[in-house]
């Protein structure tokens, strides 16, 4: 059986579904909260949103599936003749209480356009207020492991794609360890349409086994003021990528998206210390320093 | 004699000193903290932030002169052929402690390019977390007396100017209650560069009594931690339009200008609640309400 939107749709589905549960039940304290909302061309979504919990400070977990008529100007910025287009997905991003857990983002959609255009994107990324070595490589080895079942290149390619997509160019910092990116997979030569989102299954798979991992390692970790302001200075860089660079954002702001679902991804609280600079060797600096393109995360 | 760029710059320097002793006097606490800063293709700035003060929280009076060779893709933007630059300029953004007092911007510039090409640049805005009509009766009345000393119908354009640039569009809201806005101003039949100039000079120079009334009137109103909140929440709102829309910001960090200096204009701290929505005819409610496009603050 050949795969069409609607599985693909009620994947999603049903991943929003294990995730929220999953992450209830890690936090012990604070649930989701649900707003069902509809697009006036077409579709809609769930967005649902997890606050002041024992573990995660502010989260959401979105499903939406729109479909409709694309406007022209996207048509131009995607290079396609089709108008009539659907799109589904998931998007996730989940800052922590701790600062010594990282903030997490996931992604996987797919978008179809006319009869015979359609494709798969998504990625994982990982950004730490602390950079911490074993955790990134737990984090690149689980992604490594994923990309390996779909193909050997993969992992590489995806990684790197994560390199130069979140990367905060004015700071000449990246976001965080980076993880894997990917955009526009359809069958080859090499794929049916049937690889290609067991991949992505995969991937949005991984995640709760992956992030429940990270909280666990660090969440009962001790932490003072000092360290809670560093998480603030570095969410204020989070509020930087995705509203300056990200093109998911950008996208959402520019097509009139449900305002509140698209910026659910900013922290509830962030903050900017005038030129800040950590002292020399202190877990704050040697972070930045980790903050770099190409780090080899699996070998380092 | 006619007016050149030594003339201008040197305004602009002495006006940064006045108004930072200025400040300070109204501060009574916080004093400013200067940093020097060189540009690699030429020229540099003043620097000067003040912080943790009782009135204010945090502030940047910044002052720049650079000079250098304009790169190719910013001669395509602005449309002109000549390669020679020289820019300079006032930038202010103060964050006031009380949630009662308005957050003001001010800029004022100059830029030269080439032998034949100038023009005169900036405009005053206010964004009072909560809008008080009497104050920005008062903030307009001000700007409208600057304008009409250069000329009939600058108020309205300016104000019209202001309207349009200080809009969040995703949000559907004026970022506060706008002021005045100008750009691209050089002599024409009507008036001389040394008109333009005095105007200019106008402009800066209403800044401190302005914002000085709008402080005294406001620094003391007792407020709790519902109205800090508010004021995180429009703080947030104003970290958006500097990172989406403020072409002064887009231009700063793709022309990799000295990023603190750029970014002094976000808040010590701003926060986003998910889908907040203000009580029924509350304070956060009305100000909701008068933050619109087209608002006749003069005559409210």
């Amino acid at each position: 059986m050949s795969v069409n939107k609607a599985h693909i749709q009620s994947f999603f589905m049903e991943l929003q579904d294990q995730i929220c549960t999953s992450l209830e039940k890690i936090d012990t304290k604070a649930v989701f909260k649900q707003d069902l909302w509809n697009r006036e061309g077409g579709g809609g979504g769930r967005t649902r949103i997890i606050q002041n919990g024992h573990v995660f400070e502010k989260g959401g977990v979105n499903f939406s599936a729109v479909h409709g008529i694309l406007p022209e100007n996207i048509k131009h910025a995607l290079k396609i003749e089709a108008s009539d287009f659907f799109a589904t997905g998931i998007s996730i991003v989940i800052h922590p209480q701790n600062p010594f857990v990282p903030i997490i983002h996931m992604n996987t959609r797919y978008f179809e356009v006319g009869e015979n255009t359609y494709w798969f994107g998504g990625g994982i990324d990982l950004t730490p207020h602390y950079v911490i070595k074993q955790d990134a490589q737990f984090f690149h080895k689980s992604l490594q492991k994923v990309c390996d079942e779909f193909k050997q290149d993969a992992y590489g390619a995806f990684k790197q794609w994560a390199d130069e997509y979140f990367y905060i160019k004015h700071r000449k910092e990246t976001r965080g360890v980076g993880g894997i990116f990917f955009d526009r997979l359809s069958a080859n030569t090499k794929h049916t349409k049937q690889d290609v989102f067991e991949f992505v299954k995969l991937v949005g798979q991984a995640f709760v086994p992956i992030y429940s991992e990270l909280v666990k390692r660090n969440k009962d970790t001790p932490f003072g003021k000092n360290q809670k302001d560093w998480q603030y200075l570095r969410r204020g860089r989070y509020v930087e990528f995705n509203l300056v660079y990200d093109k998911g954002t950008k996208f959402g702001l520019d097509t009139s998206g449900r305002i509140e679902s698209i910026l659910m991804s900013l922290p509830s609280t962030a903050k900017w210390f005038y030129d800040f600079k950590p002292q020399p060797n202190s877990k704050e600096a040697q972070t930045l320093n980790l903050l770099k393109k190409e780090v080899d995360w699996v070998g380092i």
